[in-house]
């Protein structure tokens, strides 16, 4: 028996994905560097479908299809590339290598050089999900070749999920698209993430609201234009309860938020690109604060207020707060695409946003009601120069406003914290002004360094002789 | 006649730090790629002292006393390597080659590693304070060995900028330390600047002040606790009227800033270090933003407040920007001090963050009068966990406060932008908490992913079965 496609690399990702293709009717080749994750998964799976198990790479590539697919779900970095060493000698041209992993899109751009030399198409594949979303459907960004696409893709169109009956995987484009647009899907999850953080801590320090007060208001928030699965499990996370201590779960978790990198490549890349995306850099850094515990010990007792409003306001600033959660949501996403709109013109990927904003509807971390509004501006305006310029999000952010001023002002009165809330808000006002202070930025750079500047009624470059009689001089 | 140290690479830059070093009573020999630049710093300037113009690397290595000292001002880069090149095989060991120019601190590290194979001292070094300060005194930071330091830091002490008789040139730490200083010290300007550019924007927007009204309230801020440099030419370039047009000088400039890469490198290098600096990195973006120029016509009519507060608050603003400005300032600084200590640890620099805050008192860009209280926080306290816990600065932002919240809820509510302000705020308020949200983005990570979660009563990672029977597993 031939295989349709094999997966190397057995751990829970791997392991999910060949179930959910056997599930399918695929014949599943299945390999991983130690037998017994593959003797496990046929003998607890094996009824699922069909598998093939190979406990050698050799058997592995022998037992698949021509031209040959190959999904590879290891850990990013080393270990990829040490699979896509013993694997490509095997493969023939044609042959395809999924990457799977969550790679920096720089090292699947090296790669699918170094392979399209060989012949060998590699396809640099995001897939977000988690483990539920690899077996029950995930939502999968391929890169690579069309050619590869043309083979590979409608496998992966069949394993995906599905909204409204359209599979939420694309072809995003060569080389290293499908993982770069994976890196910025991260990072608008940590905003996304933030935002919602700062929601719930303002509505509890600014209301006294409980844990489980607060679980129903995201459960009732997610009925609504906010409706997403991250909104849903932050209601499940709120309203559960810590079985040790009958306390609410949220006050028993150690406030130190980790991560993994993707969240911070986005944001390192971003200031590669020049595109800024403050609601994600905020995020990250705000993680980075939480698990400096040192630090946060010695300044604990800084001054500042710790207070409460008059909760007479609770219901007004409840839906303030859901109203600001929306427009700084809305924000992030438009920085976040706008990123993608940066890369795919710098690296000539053609990235069509709108198909982008398709496949993130389902079986993602940020899969949300609002990424069908972004599908529609997208496709209404291929070329939109901001989310924010889409008459539907015009219109959301101009009602929301006085909401999310409120919002700011009020967390800035009471001591509490709201970087995303606040950045998202400043970005906006930055966007609508006619001149912003950088006029003076760029007076001060010349004054020191002599940096030049331009001016607003003819063309050149100027230094105002500022040491000495402060005449103006063409650079 | 031979030379007590050359420089090579005679730009404004390295033509204003020889001249310098010649003032000073030193005999400089000078090279150039192209001898026009040699020959007319000599015409020019042969009177000022002892130059020594060689017109090939070779005979410029042949007029320097040994052990030999040449200092490189050339192009950060692939120019910097070329010149390396060039010289090193004429050197010997004991020699030094000081790289004067903002070199990345990880090609200092990679260039002084491949040097000291050779016996080759390579002396990293960060330089402020612009043409300007190269002939007059800038703040020097060299990196490197303690033995190069000993023979060349003499030279760089007596041309440095001086302040109460101390010089502005420590040796800040080995191989990189120098260029990384420098690199955060240019952050710091970002941040600097930006904070001052939304302080006389919004007093501009909220006030109807004109320019030459904030020039005259930034000339009175710098009598008071602000006194610094930056704010200096700050009054100087609002009060600076277009001499073609008659308009503010402020008014003419193309509002779109531009930068040349060393704040990006620091908050990409901070994002590597897990380091929140907010501020410069707010201050980048909003660089950013302002260059796309395209998506600033695209959303100029986004709706959203105008307008104008009632003039008749226009001191308390005033003094309410003020107070905001200066806590803002701390904040900045506290987190580049932050990057510093974190660098310093990993890799091993052992950087003393007094020394270099005396340094930056004089010479360089962010010079100003509240370093001298930095210098004093760190002396006091060379661990200290955070600068907003030296007395004197806990005590200035608690007085700052009410008047800091007064501004961030002012700009939200005129609409705006300070995304200086309000991040350095937010990063107060949230060093000052208890608790933070964390914990919540913790549980989000590991219902959706996993991730797991500590706890706040016992050790140890774990994970609640979110989609079984929600109990809890040690992981």
């Amino acid at each position: 028996m031939t295989a349709d496609i094999g997966v190397t690399g057995l751990a829970v990702m791997g392991r999910n994905l060949a179930r959910n293709l056997a599930r399918h009717g695929y014949t599943v080749a299945v390999h991983n560097r130690t037998a017994a994750r593959t003797e496990a998964l046929v003998a607890e799976y094996g009824h699922e479908g069909k598998f093939v198990p190979a406990f050698s790479m050799e058997d592995f590539v022998a037992s698949l299809d021509r031209p040959r697919r190959v999904i590879v779900m290891v850990k990013a970095g080393a270990p990829t590339d040490a699979v896509i060493d013993e694997l490509a000698p095997l493969l023939e041209p044609g042959d395809m290598i999924v990457d799977g992993g969550n790679a920096h899109f720089e090292d699947t751009r090296r790669r699918e050089a170094a392979l399209r030399e060989r012949g060998i198409h590699f396809v640099g594949t995001g897939i977000s999900g988690g483990e539920e979303g690899a077996l029950l459907g995930p939502s999968i960004m391929p890169g690579g070749s069309a050619e590869a696409y043309a083979s590979v893709g409608p496998i992966l169109e069949t394993i995906a999920a599905k909204v409204d009956g359209t599979p939420c995987c694309t072809h995003v484009g060569p080389d290293g698209a499908g993982h770069f647009v994976k890196m910025v899907h991260n990072g608008i999850e940590y905003a996304d993430m933030q935002l919602i953080a700062e929601a719930y801590d303002l509505l509890r320090q600014a209301t006294g609201a409980t844990p489980a007060d607060l679980a129903a208001v995201f459960r009732e928030w997610n009925t609504g234009e906010l409706e997403s699965f991250l909104i849903e499990i932050t209601a499940e996370v709120l309203g559960h309860v810590d079985a040790a201590t009958g306390r609410p779960f949220v006050d028993i978790v150690l406030d130190q938020a980790e991560q993994k990198g993707t969240g911070r490549w986005t944001v390192q890349v971003a200031l590669e690109l020049g595109v800024p995306v403050t609601g994600i850099a905020e995020a990250v850094f705000a993680r980075s604060l939480s698990g400096h515990a040192a630090q946060r010990a010695a300044t604990r007792s800084l001054p500042g207020p710790r207070g409460q409003a008059d909760p007479g306001d609770a219901a007004r600033l409840t839906e303030d707060v859901r109203r600001a959660l929306y427009a700084s949501k809305i924000v992030a996403y438009a920085q976040g695409f706008d990123q993608i709109a940066a890369a795919s013109e710098a690296y000539g990927w053609e990235i069509d946003r709108g198909a982008l904003a398709t496949i993130w509807r389902g079986g993602c971390i940020i899969r949300a009601r609002f990424l069908d509004r972004i599908r529609a501006a997208y496709q209404a305006d291929p070329a939109l120069p901001s989310l924010l310029c889409d008459p539907y999000f015009t219109q959301v952010v101009a009602e929301a406003q006085e909401s999310w001023r409120r919002v700011v002002a009020t967390a800035a009165t009471l001591g509490v914290p709201v970087p995303g809330f606040a950045s998202a808000l400043s970005y906006y006002d930055a966007l609508r002004r006619d001149r912003l202070p950088a006029a003076l930025i760029q007076g001060l750079r010349d004054f020191f360094g002599a940096h030049t500047y331009r001016r607003v009624d003819r063309d050149g470059a100027y230094h105002t002789l500022w040491s000495g009689d402060r005449s103006e001089v063409q650079a």
